[in-house]
């Protein structure tokens, strides 16, 4: 008997051994699988001088003279964000924030923005911040921070340009990725 | 003798499952009650040429066209954070940022700012961004990451617009939640 | 026999609730020592109208009237980080963001910015905001985020002022002390 008890008590032994384990690991391993996921459809109309209605960007800061790709010019925007390509789709959230050129020898930019939502399915924010480097097909922002539906979230957007018209419009892709959810 | 054992066994099994389940579960419960806490009232003198010595922000970027709600002014601002509402109080923090109009169809901001405390008994910085939606009585900025005193920590900062003097003075009530303290 | 099953199970118990222990209180520990650091060096030359090969910086807002600290003077800058204090070394890193002025009565800045990586050796990014508050001999940054090979990171930038040529170059020594790694 007295040898089954200590058999018992070897199994019990493991199986925690390897549940304390697993804790240990857990908050790496949640990091690698997203707990929230969605793509969302950026849309930069931005304003030209007479076309109020359908603009929602519009430069605040002139370029400088520091090379040819725009250094240092500066655009405010509130974007819609659509669930498909369309950008008269209805917005399920705004992007509100700016963004500017930064690089003498190429185009470049850096972007600072709150996904807002507000509507009967979602409300809350998502707070996002990153370098837009426009060579490579796609770029990581980090979204530092959420509110409401997206208390204290953290993650990652992977941004990847569909089309640029000009200094007139163009389109980013945004697959959101949050790994810290509460 | 043996029986006594097993049961023991069995016992402390229990006990064992239900503080790992604690363990689990305890990043999560942390997040909703707050680790740190406090109200703070923002004030902001804007600069109107001739008062140097109580202005306390400037206006950076004039507004473009787009609308007319001020669409891209942006203000700089080192203004004083106090514990009541009174804006001769002694400041016990500064907010060090920027804000910027970003609406066409109504009054909306954006803000990124630092909280810098420097007394005797607090010192440090909470790294503050997020959009002002000033429709809503209440919005949530994201506390993205401290030092000092505030060493990592993330939260939410819940504004309320107190009093808007025109474009010379305006008040705004901070509630400062920390939910990720160490 | 059973003596001896009683004395292997309390050993046992002892030992787990010491592991649980280590467990609970594992992520404060971690965040005092860093799981990844390193310094750079930051070379700001600004753009004076006629250097554009050496430039890497430019004023975007010139500054307002408060005071006599140039408050509100804003720069964007695509800036090389080194290893060592040379700013002739081979980059890095870039540095990517934009910095102003934001005090009436003496010098003082708030950055915000990117540190992008793409070598051979280390692809991703670090964002990073916070005062500088310049009269203190160091002052801490918030990394509020990274993505690549700092996916998710989280941590702190100490930074020092090395040297500070008028207007056209200065030097900025940069520990970042990475706490969250995954």
């Amino acid at each position: 008997m007295a040898h089954f008890v200590v058999k018992s008590c070897f199994i019990l032994f493991l199986f925690l051994v390897i549940s304390q384990s697993a804790l240990a690991t857990k908050k790496t391993l949640k990091q690698r699988a997203p707990c929230k996921q969605f793509t969302l459809y950026y849309h930069d109309n931005a304003f030209t001088g007479n076309d109020v209605d359908n603009a929602t960007s519009a430069i605040v800061i002139n370029e400088t003279k520091l090379g040819n790709f725009k250094f240092g010019k500066m655009y405010v925007f509130d974007d819609p964000m659509t669930k498909d390509e369309n950008f008269r789709s209805p917005p399920v959230a705004r992007a509100q924030g700016f963004y500017f050129y930064n690089m003498k020898t190429d185009y470049n930019a850096w972007f600072a923005y709150t996904l807002v939502f507000n509507s009967t399915v979602t409300k809350g924010t998502l707070n996002i911040m990153g370098a837009d480097i426009m060579a490579a097909e796609t770029r990581d922002f980090s979204v530092v921070g959420g509110t409401g539906d997206f208390f204290m979230t953290r993650g990652i957007v992977t941004i990847r340009t569909q089309t640029f018209e000009g200094a007139k419009y163009f389109r980013l892709k945004m697959d959101v990725k949050l790994y810290e959810c509460y």
